[in-house]
């Protein structure tokens, strides 16, 4: 499982568009708090191999691109324990 | 504005995997309770434009398939709208 301690730290530009706290701050843009820890996993893999396009895909790719799989596992262990 | 009643009669084949409360009930499946509207109605059409692939699209492209753009509106009222 991933560490939200790691995943915090890699989060800080996520929180532009997703909220400090997982509350989205744009219409949109999908909260993240609580959400499914495996959907965030599959998400973040999706938008990073290209398999999500359209929307707001094109900030999520590159954004994606630059997480490792290690990244993405911490980062959704971060906002999937947010309450 | 999307109706979350009407939204509410097309939504009872959501919950078998997203959950009569839209927590869901199976691992990497997300959560739909009080998610952003305007993301609920881009998801859905990206899944029925096939716009999203990979992971569990082959799920959600026929599923919103069957939705009009009105369903879409309704049933991303109603879950936007859950507490």
């Amino acid at each position: 499982a991933g560490d939200p301690v790691a995943g915090k730290s890699k989060a800080a530009v996520c929180a532009a568009c997703h909220g400090a706290d997982g509350v989205a701050v744009i219409p949109g843009y999908p909260n993240l708090k609580g959400q499914n820890e495996q959907y965030l996993i599959r998400s973040l893999k999706a938008y990073k191999n290209k398999e999500r396009t359209g929307g707001m895909a094109m900030v999520m790719q590159p954004q994606a691109s630059m997480l490792s799989d290690h990244d993405i596992a911490n980062v959704a262990a971060y906002f999937a324990q947010m309450k």
